[in-house]
């Protein structure tokens, strides 16, 4: 559909008047219509290559035409929250160009009804372009910028296509560059994705954790050390663990997306603000907070900014690092439940769905399985985000849309994921204490007790013994020489879950 | 809607005879119905675990339904190729077990009916289910049996839902697990998409590559290495060097995706082949093979088969090394290509869209940033799928829906990349051979050809002399003695590109 | 060496009273002996398991020989970093030992002296285990436990081997477990090194990076987007990107290592502190903080820090995320400074050697060379630091050996990398002049000034046209019917290269 | 030491003849001299950037001296194993350049002496470079010149430093390139290593693996998916998949290190050889084939050879992959181990050393650990491999260093690695038959064998019934209603670990 023949609509020669019209001095009317372009066929639109035709019944321009048939690669979209974050540049772009007097109040005020219309996601359909794309991601700021502008000039009546009386250069795009604007949506989305729906799934899991840490605070299981029997701890303890893990990963996640509050808009095409106004770019970034609620500020350096990816690679850092602590969580998950018979039998899940088309009465950890999964792949994606990230080349990294398109799909799996295994697993859980006691009464690591009081070598050999002929451990004991009385005073489960309980037995400072 | 309640369906107690009906003497009419359910509302499923309300416009049971409840995380679902090819499997299944007469020859072919339809893509829309699932694949497996069981049922016009005559374990299952299969299905995708679509474009791209370094054989221009000016070599050679990589590539690809002609089917639940019949997966294997027109074959060790996915990790590590080799030719040529004016300015490629929201005139290698995103997407991918791929235990690897996933995005999208690639960068681009002429009378490592006959230590000297004092490199050479008709003996550009130049050269043998 | 038969040393059947003989009332005289051991062939050692040979003129025992045996695996060795932090361990813990009065004063003195030497560095060729070890760190425990115990033996005048005045486990591990120590170990050397070497080396490199921001502050040159030309900036502008990125890792990788601050000291075995007195934890890590001069405390949670090396995984992060800094900038350098006479040309390098070994005065960009390998090395290396960071089991993660090494290797080479960088490329890093004023003047990007006065397609007309007829941007504007007047009042480099400059030029607000 | 001033021995203005001496016709004597130099201080070396002075006791030259100063970072040296391979380079071309008359027969042999002093290691000492170098490994190649050149001199009683009669570039670098030649060291170490140590250490484990698994053919065993249980298998079955992964692993590494016998040799500077006599290449691999007895040849590209680092890729994918391989196995023998008493505790493995410095009488699974972590680590060594093996960049690929260290590190600790596994795990393994008989007596699984006699549905009602009651399958079953007759003959474990035996138990065929 691509004709690179010169515009028509193009002057030939220039007007030695800017190009914005005359009749900015009386606004138009602007009409009450429902989104949607009743029509069929095909429109032309132009842009400085030339003419191209697009679907008629979308709103979109030349340049989203042109990419939709150069990149149509794969099955990869650039992910919708980019373009809500973009309704929210562009609608500060244009309160602050108005503000300024650098567009006529209507044209701003046209602008950000549209905007608000991107933001909420009406426009959705109208942003159909492919993560694979020019690494700026100027496509989609100009796929953005076509639609507003197709959609404003509807609004007032206009011919689509004419990019007037709103261009998508000259007025949605003004003062900005797709080098500053398509970062900041860049954070504006993964800020927000994370903050409003990792963070608090992050949190609801953590909670889920800790309730049933108190709710077994008190039953005694056997620990367990490079997977073989080791000294008691409570089930309440194990849990705390995960609770806590959970809450230094949320902690880490919310400082390392504190970082996106530091947006690039002002610095244009490289950094510089060239055609930006003085102050532009923290004035955005100003009404970019009060818009969407976050505490956004211009980035301290342009250049740094624009040149790097610094901060989304460090963001994603933190949700790699959470994903390293959810497959901790639930690979011990899945192994505490295995079983039922022939596993460590510890804990029980809920039998959500058969587990096998083969072995009927099956139940399976899908639920954990899931999870190390999703794991995996935010950890996997990591590594595109760093080497996308070390990619950047002078004024510009290049590789901005490969970073964000994997930083939403990770905030949202794990994401999900968290709810799920929360609320399918984990809140279902149920201890076999039947099991728990058994371990405790035949692991021979109780031993370490009698360490302090007898020595690490004496302990040894009794455990050895033990094993070796298969005794209990008391038993081992005594045939040892252990007295009765200091094996029942020392060798106590309970007793053993915290420190200080050494103390007592040690008679000798030696 | 799920409801765990133990199904009215199941009876209580035991039937003395098997479960399959005795009309089975008496085959139905099978219906001419199109694909679709004129229903509105929801249809009551069962299985194992109870009964579950289902949409009553589509085909899927009970545990399809489980899993879209328990597992609706993010929107990754599982690859359609992946039923596709369990159509197949399905079908071959039912060749097979009707051949040897373990079900009637008309539920066979009823299978055989349906099971087409899945391998058309007729069904695609029955098959919902998100990648992130329990890690065998069951729960695809089951929405595959599901959905050919009442598919059957309804074209014999029996009740949906009552899995009679057609049981989706005991008849479209039947001698297989989701433990054989789904690892068979993984394997016919992955080999179908790589030979179909990812080995023929790579073959067109290194065909385009060929091309044009058979067009510029003679075109001397500077090597570069460590960036920096080096000896010259034609651009012909340079484009070689890209076409014989590419090369490799698709050797190496072949060599890594015939691993997957070993399937696992006739493992059954952990690779003992338990209820499958003797022979079973040689025979599902053979027909697979003649189905598909590929030499696909049982595995010869099930227990490896099952419990490891390491030939799905040889072959995706067969792309990642493709993608490897892609990125170092993109990469160049965005280089080479970099300019208009202030860059390496080589080659120009077309222009396909403007190149900036705010820098009029701009053109930017686009789809080499394509190609690069790309590239490391598929190498980020192969950390997951080595991941994945070690995290097996026992009789089973349950990481597959992640790895197949993943196998089938970087093999899709290296195909479609490739294609465009070359179409709209590689076959448009030419030459700017008033620079690389330009290039070759300025660079000093011409210097190099003399280094055979004055030494390694005059020649620098010589080449230092020249960049200290911007000399051309004849002037140096001349001021530091060497002989004019030496040096136009033996700096040609041209004979600098082939070995045995140096020979002549040579007067003494020392 | 190794002989499994039961320890003569050991007693069969168990004292009444416990291990520490009586004579701990009446110290030693500690003997004023310079380390070493002046003996030849072997010496008995035993542990729990038995006898064993070890070299005689070594400290080390039993368990170190065993794993020494068993082991050998490559030639990687555990850092001497850990053994020098595990000084601090075992110094804290017996000056908290012996203030609780559990070991007598001359006992925790000795250990104290002992502790010293291992901090030092003087015992270091005692240490001599391999990586490949007990994924608890175990072996490298009881290698400082069994070193130090022959070492204050040696100085009381002793029998090497006999354990005793002091014993590896029940006095110099007294309170602690490899569980816990070796994760303090890891904390402390990794927090040490990052904040001796590879901060300062940071920050370093940053203030070069500044100075030469600020030497060349007002140097236009052309930007570069896209490896394509774009609008001009200064040199200063550019570097200053880079000096902002570096802090911005300095900074976060600050961040980072702050987490190595909580210390698993006083978890023991499982996490409860089993063996240990109440309040062990705080008091060691309180005197660790003492001793180290860095704010070290108890971890929260014991389990979490036993049981995963989030924490470790974290910091590492922050080594990785300066890695893609770093890399970035090495790249943007090395083409900067691309040439003599065909790459960029914008900078040169000191010339620190001979770039090939045919081809003569070749001069190569080797310092950035390095530093991206270093880079990319960091960067794998962070994929192995969250692989063994997600599968700790339990009540422990085991994969301690990989990870520290991994992330004091990964500090080490960005330490030592930083400097050379900046001393021999940065440092003497020069401007070429002329090629920065000729592509300023060569640039079509300038066009980009006229947009917000000639409106962008009318812009982008005149840099097309220009660039298809080999015009200058002047001579183009003109013949478009630009006024020479307006082209030389708006387009001005430096005028570029900051914001606010389009508001002059534009007259009408539209 | 380094001193840049032009170096006094090169002449000020040239010879009109070639620089090698005329001394050539009459052959010195060569000395026997053993290896060392008896001097202290330092000498004077030069090279085209000036004079340096170099430790007098060390073989070296300038240009090794100047890498030594400018990249001491961190403490990885380029392996010997790569100059080991170099010898072999240096060795072939002075063989190929003798015969051709283009060196006398005396350097040539004099250089061939040398050079299999190199081969040998006799001369290890004098390659002190860092892996961190030029990307190219120029300075590698140069000291290998530079050790050489000095070497003969030595042997000839000429003057160390003077470059005379054997000149570091013009007589041990003849005909070649650190670009043509480093690539095929690189070749030649990495294929030797695989071939001479990883390859048979594989095939040792691997028949160990199958020596177990025919010792216990007959030993049947739970199956387990999910960690589930699962159906029954023999303990000779599940380690025939192990050794079949390992067979597979083998296969796969022999062919990707085949792809190493392609060598660059003959490409010299930018991949057209130049200053090479035609054939060169040929000839040099033919006698580098002769020599190392492994089937070298010339690689068909040259430019795709100098380019890409392609084949090296590959090759580490090969160990990459077999790591994926052997993590699986070393998880599931330490879960199989786990216990004594609370585990899976199916498998028994040696003690090789006391396992805890808390909990007397433990034991783990050390060997296991070490041989996941070496996974983990060649895992993510092969991240560094494919970023480094991206980033070629036109006529040479300056991550070389990297990948070499990379290549030759994961090839070494796979081999030591798998020998110490199987020495010390593997082969001192035995059966817990008691827990293994119990296994199968309390699984449920068995009922998968009654499923294709009375339906899938009533099997997992049995299933449920007896879970939920704690019943034995047996018991469950005939209170379901399947008569003792079908049961026993039905649920025979020996029975269910074949394929076929379903058959005899299906009445009908429904």
């Amino acid at each position: 559909m691509t004709d690179s023949t010169p515009a028509s609509a193009a002057p030939a020669s220039l007007p030695t008047t800017p190009a914005p019209s005359a009749s900015d001095d009386t606004p138009p009317t602007i009409l009450d219509l429902p989104i949607g372009l009743d029509a069929t066929g095909q429109r032309q639109e132009f842009d400085s290559l030339g003419t191209v035709m697009v679907p008629a019944d979308h709103y979109w321009g030349a340049q989203t035409q042109r990419s939709l048939e150069h990149f149509n690669i794969g099955n990869d979209r650039m992910p919708k929250e980019v373009y809500h974050a973009y309704g929210y540049v562009k609608k500060a772009a244009a309160i602050v160009n108005t503000k300024a007097g650098r567009m006529p109040a209507w044209k701003g005020e046209l602008i950000e009804k549209v905007a608000d219309e991107v933001i909420s996601g009406a426009l959705d359909s109208e942003f159909p372009l492919y993560v694979w794309q020019t690494g700026s991601g100027t496509q989609s700021n100009m796929n953005v910028n076509e639609v507003v502008s197709n959609r404003c000039i509807q609004l007032v009546g206009g011919t689509l296509g004419a990019q007037e009386p709103i261009h998508p250069n000259d007025h949605v795009n003004m003062g900005q560059s797709s080098n500053d604007t398509f970062p900041t949506a860049m954070h504006i989305a993964a800020y927000t994705m994370t903050t409003n729906k990792t963070l608090p799934a992050l949190g609801r899991l953590k909670a889920a954790l800790e309730s049933k840490s108190q709710q077994w605070a008190d039953v005694v299981k056997i620990g367990r050390t490079h997977l073989e029997d080791a000294t008691p701890l409570t089930v309440g303890q194990e849990w705390s663990g995960y609770a806590a893990a959970v809450g230094d990963a949320i902690e880490e996640l919310e400082h390392a997306t504190s970082l996106l509050l530091k947006v690039a808009m002002g610095g244009t095409a490289v950094g510089t603000g060239l055609n930006a106004p003085a102050g532009f770019g923290d004035e955005v970034a100003a009404v970019i907070a009060q818009l969407t609620g976050f505490p956004f500020e211009t980035a301290p350096n342009k250049f740094a900014a624009q040149g790097t990816l610094d901060r989304m690679v460090r963001a994603h850092a933190g949700l790699k690092t959470t994903a390293v602590t959810l497959f901790k969580i639930a690979n011990d998950m899945r192994w505490l439940g295995s079983g039922p018979r022939t596993g460590l039998m510890e804990l029980t899940f809920p039998s959500n769905e058969p587990g096998s088309s083969i072995m009927p009465g099956k139940v399976n950890p899908t639920q954990a399985e899931a999870m190390l999964m999703v794991c995996i792949d935010v950890m996997s994606a990591d590594v595109a985000v760093q080497m996308g990230g070390a990619e950047g080349n002078f004024e510009l990294n290049a590789f901005r849309p490969v970073l964000i398109a994997h930083y939403l799909h990770s905030a949202l799996i794990l994401a999900d994921m968290c709810d799920h295994f929360r609320e399918f697993m984990i809140e279902g859980a149920s201890l076999n204490e039947d099991k728990l006691k058994e371990n405790i009464e035949n692991s021979l690591m109780m031993v370490t007790a009698l360490s302090p009081v007898i020595g690490y070598d004496n302990a040894a050999h009794i455990a050895e013994y033990a094993q070796a002929n298969g005794l209990t451990l008391k038993k081992a004991a005594l045939d040892k020489g252990v007295s009765e009385e200091l094996f029942d005073k020392v060798v106590v489960p309970i007793d053993m879950t915290h420190p200080g309980s050494a103390d007592i037995a040690t008679p000798a400072k030696s």
